[in-house]
């Protein structure tokens, strides 16, 4: 560990330099077989066609077909031999394909490239990516959903600054969260439209000359359309990058939250008790629960926009059409992927079992004269004074509290009209804290009256 | 200059210290008075709302509807005095508004406060840059396609790694990044109708008590609607996210087309000759064009994607409602948009204006055996060769050209059928640029007759 | 505001295009004013160099540095007049000189380019900010070692997930920052030692055939020596990179701390009272503090490694020697040294004023059976008991606590020796939350004595 | 693939939920056993430092320190079983120790705990990446000296905004990148200094009772000291941002050189050939060299700072101490490290393999008047012209030659005097490539002799 083996640290890396350094920069397969059922219909779909218009016979296409389920029974079933040599999953297939139908493997690289090929692939594996992103996305609403309909009117503080500024209901709490996710679900749903073309046809760059029919393989593969642009279709990647600014702002949502959970599982606030399905302890201290799944998810942010970052500098200033660059997309694309899918599942999970500690909730929202502006509201809204006066009564009425120690629902109607004699006993309607959110009923206000609609039109939209 | 004097700098820099430090981290004048604009529509949709409520007097609300477009005035005739002990737009506004029409000025904040007031006039501003990306990067478009339209049968050469793959036409070159900007729209266009949702009315983060109507807001504003959920209102920049990721991708595509410009005007390249407007002489070296705007706009991606980054780390981990962080969100977004336009604007004068050198372009579109694969797929389609033997013939082929000093079009059929018999005159219908990219008439090839009817179908959907 | 607005805004806003487009892509002026000092003592060291070196008259250069002087005070006087059409700030200077003292102004560019003097220029900036922020870190560090001084044995939790895991006293806490600041300032130093090197003289970018002198001009700049290459003088910008990355690490330091700032002062916590120079107030509400500066200072990470961002991702791929890309690279330096020195100034005040509440903080501490483990180690220590044995004596005797409803220290030593007979009175000395801090007085530990010799070794190196 | 599947595909995806969920974002055994070389050697420290102390018996740390390395060896080779249900490399060989040597095992963690051995391990960790990037920097600085030496006076084009400015050589051109990767090194060495400090002992985050000796396992590790504060030691992580900072830089620097090598190898360029080794062809277009391996590099920039971003993002706002957040460290920073020591191996590779195109690089050289600086500071040199003056001589010049189709070297003494009498035959010693080079002699120029001197001074800094 000393200064003096970095040399031989160095050696003993790359000692069979160059040619191991090259085969270990260069080489995709490590992780390119991840889009082996990807690339395997893509192939399938271009050999269909290729039959069909009459550029390979039937049989050999039929040969095709049933030797590529084959090799992605192989492969699904652990038994393939990936090999480094043959570089990417592409190579990896054909070359199984080859030695299991013979010849006819040949001919089904007609009128298509790499290029085309794994840019295929890719949008593929991206589509099914945002796929399940939308249903973890809905899961996820849906539990934030059932939280909010069992405590529609449980009371909590509104904070801003993390300083109790209004009462809310925790039902409220939960529906904002709701259309945040919400958002993120339309940002995948839209991202999956765009990016719902296919480049298989683009060849190389150029378009082929063979007589090829882009639109039945896109059919085939659940394309919208093919790209209309052969050199846009082998250098875009856009869509990955879309793909991860989506991810990304998601996680950022994510993190909202699990800060939230982090702050209110601590024992100064106590908020909710997480499960400790998602939790961890101490064995010699056992009140000691530690909010692990909810720190990793706030983590998250961290490798999926990383990712965002990286492949964003990958593509700055990339001439067109294909650059070897691009073969850094794969990784980061997988990786947050993965990352924020795990991520919503554990939210889900954690947000599911979570249990809110309503006494504490409405306790700490009780405290440090919460309803203040509801009261100046409403010396403003019954008695007609102008704000700024509202506010002064209010703050002097305040003080009073203060100084008595309680607050301001603990008035009497006698104290209150000392400071303004237009008060009357109505004034009590809206202190209180639950007087306070039954009062705010202005559309997307939290009285529960309000969150039990949005409840009603959530589920709805989520069934 | 010297070490020493830091401590003086230090000192000098902030010496009215605390007060001075506090003003200065805190004020957010300085930029927000950007959204002086929005902020006076917002509220003078609000007033009018008020009265027609009956929450305050018509004559109160036009007091104020009058007084505000005043002080829009005295702003925009550059009279206005900004405050910094006012701190933001808000107040700077309202504080006029009040010293123009007196005490109705007091009225104007009922039922809102300045969360929902920022998060209102913030959307307001960047759906205008939204619409100002749309209509800047359909000029670009449009300018990419004049030249598509002009150069549809320019061949070039096709890159892949820097190097010459295969013919292509200048037309599609063109319209590939058309398809780019054309993606980069729909995603401006996805992020409007998604952000266009009305934060007024949320109030402090509760909603309120007073019987407001945020539908009639919303629909005065020009939004679609009223936030649902107020918590969300004045909580979310998921929208200032989103704006700052669709430009940053947009970004990307610009630098790509500004790094190929850059390498095109080089003296090595000279595919290109961008005009003077947009480029900078040496006043002894005549000859020397340096692409100024082209790296100006290359190195854009950085502040634009720099902002992304700087709001995402910014919202990472925050509970809700409002928290003080969040000033931080305009000056990034401010910084990112001006850029982003600014880049548009610039790319789409230098694109109008660059002259193809066409003789260049299609002298090096010819060079280095750039046919081959028409031919190699000639063989399959021709004579039925199996593609991996056509790729054989195709690579002995090349050679014997080689070795003859010439290129494959410059053999002679004798040759040909030398080394494989079925060869015959129609080969040659492949093999020279303009043959090379006739034949590419697959859906999105880059044959002159493809590129046509793409830049047609472009003029129609920009028209 | 509606769509239909947007091609006019867009024409509005660059309606002298194209040359108002390359202008404002162009002109740095706008933001390179701020290096008029360093640009004029490097011209005015860079002509008193030429005329040692005989390259033009004593008196040339005599009327070149005074004539210098002259614009100096103009500019710092308010009453130069900038131009856009000069670009930048060295042309600026340089017409402005020429009609100040007239033709010897011609003779100051002999032997030097634009390209060394804006590296030149830039370099010396940088600098003065790392010697701001070396002071500036120095005064946060004496802040914090004051707060360590005054509760080097206010005990307070030791967190682990934001869950009392141990007791640690404030003074800890404290240093803990002092340390990661010193780092911080550490990494200014050698960034300092690092980047004091003088490009002036590397002229365009292949040097000069003058016979200057580049050390002399290095030393008058209070630069160790010349930069050994011309290409790197004017190529390099890992200098301001360097300084962003030291930045952007101590930003991350500020906001941690921050971070603990705004959850302790939560009316949950409530373990520091923030001063009111730092915090905001309601007017209605007026337990209600917001620790805004905080909250700030928390963001600054943003926009700080946002410009980190920006700049990695403009010098990415940028081939030597200079290119235009290269002039985004000031803005971001700008406003990121403009931010880390005002959260630094921020902080400093913020945690010299900060009151903690020292009850609060060890009522805290206290709960939870946080001496759990200091009774572990106790049993091991003492009676020696292997290490697992002891943590289940300790999970049976907190459990007993538990029901019994008290803490550790409230169990009596009688239920104690039931569970395990060996314990003695000794046990009490390490439990409750001022033995158990006291008695972790291994090197670097919390205990009082300890955290006293790191105060008196920081005084010391901070005297 | 359809969007039906997505349903099950999340169900598949997470059937076990939420255990599976749980273990899946928990767990950190699939990555941190990287650090069982670190972990056993700490931990062998730690042991010996114990029997020394008097904690645990010589014969249980003698047990100890041989049972690891039967343990350190069955992981070398290969026969380990790793188990996820242990989550990390800690437990993993905590657990396989027991197995071995029984109860001694159980004192091993005795006066420590998992955060202070995690800080530890990832130190040690990252001080050996920090040693191998210092050797694999030496290596390819080396390789470009060798080539600077070879090129000391081959000229080539020195390029601003990649058009040729003057001549310059490519000596020199190599050493401006010795110069960049030098300062790397510097920042490798300066990062490793700082971070050599040891966490062992810090415990949990408050140190410990039991009196064990920090020094003396901190100098068994290699350390240079034990870190001064215990809740720093097992909180920081600047030392992982700083080891990505300084890899980020330097991965800029290697992406400046791939990219220049990507134009190079053009066929426009044709300024080297790169080795077969570092590049792809195609089986038939036999000319076409793919720059696989410069394209690769230039990438690494993408995730090497994506890493630094992400890491940052994970930090930011963080509370002490340990926070489960900080698990997202250690991926981050070894994903970085293999990118990173791989890009400096192929680069080293790529540099020390490839060949100028001596006469293409002097042709380019000469294009374009790139001597008429030369001409203009000659007429300022020695016939005492301004500076403003002799570049209008120069223009005169220059366009006369342009007139005549030839370059400033090919005009006669008297076309020039005919343009400035002044001028005499000596003129011809600055015009012409080499002449302008060789005159080119301030410090740090590109003169051939001035080369020679770096490479001198290189090849002995680097012996």
């Amino acid at each position: 560990m000393s200064s003096s083996s970095s040399n031989q640290m160095w050696g003993g890396r790359f000692a069979d330099a160059p040619d191991a350094i090259m085969e270990a920069i260069n080489a995709s397969i490590g992780f390119d077989k991840r889009l082996a059922a990807q690339d395997i219909a893509g192939s399938r779909a271009h050999a269909a066609m290729l039959a069909a218009q009459g550029i390979v016979t039937d049989s050999d296409a039929s040969a095709i077909r049933e030797g590529l389920l084959t090799v992605l029974s192989e492969i699904e079933g652990g038994t393939f031999q990936f090999s480094t040599a043959l570089e990417d999953i592409h190579m990896n297939v054909e070359a199984r394909l080859k030695e299991v139908i013979g010849d006819p493997a040949g001919r089904l690289h007609t009128g298509r490239s790499r290029n085309d090929q794994v840019a295929t692939d890719f949008r593929l594996w991206v589509r099914d990516q945002l796929d399940a992103a939308d249903a973890g996305l809905t899961a996820l609403m849906r539990a934030l959903v059932a939280q909010a309909e069992a405590g529609a009117d449980w009371v909590m503080p509104g904070f801003t600054h993390l300083q109790t500024a209004q009462p809310v209901t925790w039902g409220h709490h939960m529906l904002a969260y709701v259309e945040m996710f919400g958002r993120d679900r339309d940002r995948v749903r839209d991202a999956r439209k765009r990016m719902n073309e296919s480049p298989l046809g683009a060849a190389a760059l150029a378009g082929t000359g063979f007589p090829i029919d882009r639109h039945m393989t896109a059919e085939a593969l659940g394309f919208d359309r093919p790209m209309a642009n052969s050199l846009d279709a082998v250098s875009a990647r856009d869509f990955a990058l879309e793909f991860l600014s989506v991810a990304s702002i998601s996680a950022m949502h994510l993190s909202r939250l699990a800060e939230e959970l982090v702050i209110w599982s601590s024992a100064q606030f106590r908020f909710v008790t997480l499960s400790d399905k998602f939790s961890t302890g101490s064995s010699i201290m056992p009140q000691k629960k530690n909010p692990d799944a909810a720190e990793l998810i706030r983590a998250k942010i961290g490798r999926i926009f990383g990712a965002n970052v990286a492949l964003m500098m990958v593509m700055k200033g990339l001439p067109l059409a294909y650059s070897k660059d691009m073969q850094e997309d794969k990784e980061q694309v997988f990786d947050a992927a993965d990352n924020w899918l795990l991520a919503l599942a554990a939210m889900e999970g954690m947000a599911g079992d979570m249990k809110a500690n309503v006494p504490a909730l409405e306790s700490a929202a009780a405290h440090g004269f919460s309803t203040a502006t509801d009261l100046a509201d409403w010396l403003v809204r019954e008695t007609g004074l102008p704000f700024r006066d509202a506010h002064h009564v209010t703050g002097t009425l305040v003080a009073r509290a203060e100084a008595k120690g309680c607050d301001l629902p603990d008035l009497t109607l006698e104290e209150m009209k000392a400071v303004h004699e237009a008060i009357d006993e109505t004034v009590f309607d809206v202190l209180g804290v639950h007087n306070s959110v039954a009062s705010r009923t202005s559309f997307g206000g939290t009285a529960p009256a309000r969150v039990r609609e949005q409840v009603a039109s959530w589920k709805e939209a989520l069934a």
